[in-house]
């Protein structure tokens, strides 16, 4: 009896998990963790009413949800003053970036992306065959200008932009975006991951035309509407792309409660502002965490700092192992030079204080075990 | 400005949806349906633990799920008698089946499947390229031994067979299946569909080795547990191909109050009994109801009987039409002969009253459209 057939690539592929998640650390230390400040979710919480609506939801949930999100599609649509032919929902971005990686990318086709940006568009690209360039951060920024002149350079399908950025926290004002695009290469499609622009100061969301055809945007509900465990996420752009996703996308893929979270979200405008409100006095007291231990905050547009431990990855990583060890669940960037940073998640104070408590003898065990 | 430079496949495509879904026939329509019986959803509802742990998951939603789906897993495995090794949860088998033939097919690799069977199985299959073969359904069954011989004739690479079957409602016993199996060419994998196993008779399970090689089960939460909207399906094979879909799925896909969900709905074996008794009612009433007609109900192991109209496609398909007209939703299959029939899902007494009711009335109206 043989193994299966798998096609050439995925024989390459290794098995693998682009994050490790809290869960997987919890059952590896024996103990939970007292705060959850590592995957840059809402601990704010979703909006009371988005929670009311799923509960209601539930006793439905016999029911497959619309294939055609119609409902939630319609409401995005009004919000964004767009059509719904703009717009297609899905599993999450990681979903959404898995089809739109599928449709443009067959082994051997060249995709650009940051050293050290979302390692699961990364996955996915590597899932399909494609072959990844990266160029550095500038400044603890992407830049577009290197990102497109590496897409011309290598003849890329497909260029990556986070916007704010993910993990260092940087922003660019959107107008510079649409600036920048002036040098993308024809035929070089830009996926600009929108994700946690809700954080981000006005003026951040890229104002490009709905319809052009070379850029797609991915917004989520999982960040700044607290519902990353809903796993709703949206694309928006032309109709013609748009429309491809339904060539390969789980139609019926979406949580009906889901659907019905998101909607109620959306509509609440008012928790949206007490949110971010609670991100930028959670962003202050982070930093001033920071710097009451002599390291440097990053200024962010997210619902995460950046903080700079002031020494190299080997010294992040030590103070990171020993918040961990602690029992406070935080991440931090994975490629150099940004790797001297940890990345912590905005939070209520409670969850701050404990990281105010931990940092100093996180950061007495790093300089322990480095000699620093 | 371009569009942006699809692969070949995608290209080639089209944008479609395997299953209109009822919430876009209501649109159509512009008004609700009166009973929702054409999806083999569960009107019977999920157990009310299932839901009270959904309710209680809800304002967790700000975490995402845990990737590993470690606890619903762990129950999987002790139900089953067998390892979290053996198990990869996803979103519906719809999600599962899309990952397989990703791992597997690739443009003109073969697969075989029965003439009208589950399209959304083909779905995926076409949007990896593959190339797909049929073979005829038996007397309203599918043939194992027919698919197995075609997939030798065409060296396919993974083979199709429900059991129960949908459609049709028809099964085999597992002892059989795994007796046919001895027929299964070297590196053709046996995809089996159980999503209704739940619904048969003791011995429909097919009693294969855990560990065989040439063979995946595809389990669901949809069916007999009632939670189709929540997207919790499984996988049940060898540990070697269990891990390949670490290498492409979503691995953050899961709602996390879905996974609460399911494994309440797991646990709560008196709830399952309960709707097995429930539907082994309906089936009856609705085999009932097709007499008292002059029609033929076909035998059934799921959660819906299909209803044999005693003439050709075009008399089931006024039939459904005129049933569709009244305010329910029914389907019928897609494939001559089995297009005699429609097919009527498993509901409580208040739903199949209102479809005694309709089904006098659009026969007559199929009579009269057809001349029959």
């Amino acid at each position: 009896m043989s193994d299966p057939r798998y096609t050439p690539l995925a024989q390459s592929l290794p098995a693998t998990v682009p994050f490790v998640g809290p869960e997987t650390q919890e059952r590896q230390r024996g103990a939970p963790f007292d705060a959850r400040l590592g995957a840059n979710e809402n601990i704010f919480g979703p909006s009371p009413r988005a929670i009311a609506a799923m509960q209601d939801a539930t006793a439905d949930l016999w029911m497959y949800g619309d294939p055609e999100n119609y409902d939630l599609r319609q409401a995005l649509a009004l919000h964004h003053r767009i059509q719904p032919e703009n717009i297609v929902v899905g599993e999450g971005i990681d979903g959404l970036l898995g089809y739109l990686v599928r449709l443009l990318i067959n082994p051997g086709d060249c995709v650009v992306t940051s050293l050290g940006a979302y390692p699961t568009f990364n996955y996915h690209v590597a899932g399909f065959g494609g072959v990844l360039h990266t160029v550095p951060y500038v400044d603890d920024h992407e830049d577009p200008a290197s990102l497109f002149a590496k897409a011309a350079e290598v003849d890329a399908k497909l260029v990556y932009l986070a916007n704010p950025d993910n993990p260092m926290a940087s922003w660019h004002r959107g107008a510079e975006i649409v600036t920048a695009m002036d040098a993308l290469p024809e035929g070089c499609l830009l996926v600009l991951d929108e994700a946690y622009v809700e954080c981000a100061p006005n003026g951040t969301a890229a104002p490009v035309d709905i319809n052009d055809p070379r850029v797609i945007r991915m917004r989520t509900f999982s960040k700044a509407y607290g519902l990353a465990g809903a796993r709703v996420g949206y694309a928006l752009g032309a109709p013609g792309l748009i429309s491809a996703f339904n060539k390969v996308r789980n139609h019926f893929g979406m949580n009906r409660s889901a659907q019905a979270g998101a909607l109620a979200a959306l509509a609440d405008s008012d928790w949206l502002t007490h949110v971010q409100s609670e991100i930028t006095n959670a962003r202050d007291r982070l930093s001033q965490i920071a710097h009451d231990n002599g390291l440097t905050p990053l200024p962010s547009a997210t619902n995460f700092v950046a903080i700079d431990c002031g020494h190299d990855g080997a010294f992040a990583k030590a103070t990171l192992d020993a918040l961990i060890e602690a029992g406070l669940f935080v991440r931090m960037p994975f490629a150099e030079p940004q790797n001297r940073c940890i990345r912590v998640s905005c939070g209520p104070a409670s969850d701050l204080n404990q990281f105010a408590a931990a940092l100093p003898k996180a950061l007495a065990a790093a300089r322990a075990a480095t000699g620093r």
